[in-house]
């Protein structure tokens, strides 16, 4: 029996955390070819405090809107032109990416680079932080046994963005050396599992020691401190002069440059962020001399996240969780996000 | 018959046109494996200028040194142990870079960037600006009947960079368009020609409009003087908002970061040079959030100038030919190409 | 002003071409997202005619039924939800295909090869042997002002085959072989041209000399009669043993394993039909041992379509049409098609 | 302290096991570039047992003649121009082909498919079932640590004919589900450990339950006795009807239609061997209506083989050894293997 009205953490205008609060809000009604999903869980992404803030405006000053793109749940309801398969009562996750679904780019397998509509659960719709969650039906990804409403909240967004990175852009082969920057992201300690999961070694640099414990532990081989080394020296010494085949980059800044450096001949840097900044100096002459390559890869598809599935579920890919928050306190979790010193996600557990 | 000594351009020091000196020389001894050619004509590159003034060493101060990586020539002599079938006689151009041939990247196919010892005829081995260049016989290419040695002469170095950027790296396909940076250059106007004989549509750039006007008779498309238009929004006019699919780059400075700005969602940068500068700017976040690649291209393989004979043969190639100095006016040579008023090759004829 | 009722070809039962007859019958009604298309030329592929047979039923014994999925005509109008941005009043063709839109073929760029639900416009749904048809208006693709109704019906499933096989799938480069198996063909004829327009030397195979003159003004280079000679033999003879690069095949039975028998080391069969056979024989130890691959291809995506239509609009790519019935001799027309004396398109042309 | 004489198993004529006999032989003179390596393990391959009894001749009737293309040793000696930087002493084993070194296939990173002089160690020259054997220095891979000379001799061959098929030619990638056809051969349980190794799910095929319960410990998910079931609809049942991405398949005969109907749409059969028969029906309709590929794949290139290196160091892939007989006892080994009952590799050890 579904309610007509949920608990949901929503905001009425930009602002600090303290504008998200914890109210009644409508259960969404459904459009052609929709879901409806009770939320059991749902992550924070860095995108959500800006969005929060009014730095990235993708709701454009519509309110209250519903921040979530990330969730585990319950399918409770679809239309009755829903494009899918799943019975009623399926554990879930979803694809948090909306496109338009008829452009170039979605018609020839890339919607995550939508060139007409692109939109983000959470983002530009309503999301999950909330007890009910509306989206199409047709991506909704079920859940395997042993993956829990947790891991399909802590997954979707680090798993999706480093697999298609790893995966689908930069095609990381077995026995390849692979430098993971700034081990202590999601998508970095995403990277690295799924570096490790293909045969590949891999290195991963962070400013603190004990972040580079954590990412020993989830698989890295070889672990650069950047504070204390320059990491082209030692990405150099560690592969014997020769560099590495891949780095995988969301750092920007000095660091696309600097990760030129540490690449073989014929290697790529392939790059899904800026968090340092977007204006990057390259030196064009390593790049033309040795034939390397800069590959751009955005967001994921339904497929990477599917492909993962399995791996969830027998262990071979593990979600990292820093720490629960109830979706009451949205706000504060908010805040501690902020702090940035979390190591892994920080997700709202809905109660109902 | 050949003789012991031969007419030969050669230098004994670094510095300006007149170093280059017309003398006598010995006909080179040919080492295992090694081929002996007739020169008839041979060309001038860009690194001839830098060699000669010492800008750049390949030689390493080893003199006398004779310049000249690009010929047509006629095949005289052959060591025992030469692995070719070619017939004494063979009217011959030849592969310019003398790779390891056993290291990682010559052994994968990557001659082009080989690791261990990178050498090209002409800059670290004497080349052709004499009667006389021996060379490792399997790296002839016969000619077809209507390629003259003046045009075997004018191709290799500004063709084979153009086909290996455009049809090895970037692949270019039918139906796409490229933008072609700085029409004048050697490299681009193989890189329009090639682009057209593929089937894609080809903008090209240039600062004047007289060399558009010579761009558009290789069969450049669409044309933009970068002095009087921005020329990315002019691209972008072009193309109705879309981007081009492709850009050749060799220019480097700012051209790297507003060739990125010209793409499409999925396209890429081939870049082989950094004439104004080696120093580029870019914004990640164009590369990232439109997946956007930039590709590194260095010199070519002996497969991209065989591909290319039979389209010299039958006219669907043409090189460009600015003026023909006799090999005894090496120095006037010199003077003229760094000039830089040319539109195409300068050569060197050799009389015998 | 749109009628209530038009002229169509409909047959209500499967038969020979008596079956089809030329009546009045209801202008479509659009559902979501459709357009409708007044019809001037329609043009008769191989299926239709097993489709009016019964040979192959994809309209299930659900009469009555419209063949025809190659079209060009004139929008007129579209359903308030169209996904498309193309004005009433423009002249247009389509893709043929209908797909589910939301499998993981359909989702990764492969529609043309649906998983759950794959029609063709004309064979599961109403088509265009009539004065209006309707269709999914994302499917609509604009004719450039040199195309003709004539040309957009006689070019989808032709075109859209040969560039999906020869661009997509085997990725054919300039400066390869390619050997087009039996010449006659719809296929095939848009094949010689691909290749040619691509930079490729082009071989093609007939029964007929007076076919492979027809396919030398379509551009290709070395014609081989295999009721004269043995194809195999004679193409390794025009290539000096070495063996074509690619070879473009749709006839099946022997001529599978005898295309493979055509092929250098490294070489691809791409085929995408077997209209003498289904049923092949092949030598695996030639497979394996030149790493040679076999590569199929069905039909087109809309994509493949659309790259074409400057390359039809510039007249680098022709359609070939031999003859064109009025609608009301339908019937005739695939009298005519039986007979297989054609060389090019059968179109019917709609009077208003 | 090199002598100049060794023990080696040679043969004087083609026949029965018993023609090889363990002799006194000459320790094979140094050529340019080659290097000298004591022998301390060899391996048997399935063509030694045809090079010898003559079904096979790469030898062309030269005698007396050595086997053994895959060893384990310790280099001894290096000519002066041998290209290599490994110092005298360094444990090593070889990568088994000797190719032209500069035939178009050889210089396009394709080696193992030499268009002109494609030979094998002990099978065209004298191979390692002797004391010592030469070969071209540059072919030496060094042994890490944990690799022990049987390993070095078990490994060669069947990993890399494995790592070539599944990692270069076929692409495998995290997430897919690889069939592998007959699990006990010895490529097969190098494909099984290498696809799980990737990431992939393995499902594999074998006449005999044992079998499958080694193939299971090597690591595969799911096991078929096809002499109990139908391969192909086991294979579907496994993957709900969805069927596979990849076969790797060396069987032949009726295997490879079969494998066909196992794959998915856009699958491939990645195939290297024909053991059952070379002669194969295949139903092209499937392979062009589903977009399938059949992929040829030949030995292996130097670099598949140090790619491994570090994985059969760490133990991530492990060779499987079935029994060692000494040198001296090289026929009775012949006839053991002749009986095919063994599980893994037949080794011989060299004493000195
Ligand atoms: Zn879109
Ligand atoms: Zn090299
Ligand atoms: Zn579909
Ligand atoms: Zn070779």
């Amino acid at each position: 029996m579904i309610p007509q009205t949920m608990k949901a953490a929503i905001y009425e205008q930009y602002g600090d955390p303290d504008v998200l609060r914890y109210a009644d809000f409508p259960v969404p009604t459904l459009a052609r070819g929709e879901a409806l999903v009770k939320v059991h869980a749902v992550a924070l992404n860095g995108y959500d405090l800006m969005a929060r803030a009014g730095r990235y405006k993708p709701n454009k000053g519509r309110f209250p809107h519903i921040l979530g793109g990330d969730f585990g749940g319950e399918l409770v309801a679809l239309d009755a032109e829903a494009k899918t398969d799943l019975p009623l009562g399926t554990r879930v996750t979803s694809w948090w990416v909306l496109p338009c679904g008829y452009c170039d780019q979605c018609t020839s397998g890339h919607p995550n680079r939508c060139s007409r509509d692109y939109r983000y659960l959470g983002a530009h719709a309503h999301g999950a932080y909330a007890q009910y969650v509306k989206l199409p039906a047709h991506h909704l990804i079920p859940l395997p046994p042993n993956v829990t409403f947790e891991d399909a909240a802590a997954f979707p967004n680090a798993f999706g963005t480093a697999w298609h990175m790893v995966v689908k852009r930069a095609n990381v082969r077995p026995g390849e050396t692979v430098l993971v920057n700034s081990a202590s992201s999601g998508v970095s300690m995403a990277a690295i599992q799924i570096c490790k999961l293909i045969g590949a070694r891999v290195i991963t640099t962070s400013s603190s020691d004990w972040k580079l414990d954590r990412a020993k532990a989830l698989g890295a081989d070889d672990l650069v401190n950047y504070n204390t080394v320059d990491f082209v020296d030692e990405v150099l010494r560690l592969t014997n002069k020769r560099g590495v085949d891949c780095v995988v980059e969301h750092v920007g800044g000095d660091f696309l440059g600097k990760s030129l450096r540490c690449l073989t001949r014929g290697g790529r840097v392939v790059t899904a962020g800026g968090t340092k900044s977007y204006d990057c100096t390259v030196q064009v002459n390593f790049i033309f001399h040795k034939e390397l390559s800069i590959i751009g890869s955005n967001s994921a598809t339904k497929h990477d996240l599917e492909a993962m599935m399995p791996m969830l579920d027998d262990g071979r890919l593990k979600t990292v969780i820093d720490r629960i928050f109830p979706l009451s306190q949205a706000a504060e979790a908010h805040r501690y996000l902020e702090a940035a010193k979390q190591f892994g996600k920080v997700l709202l557990k809905v109660e109902h």
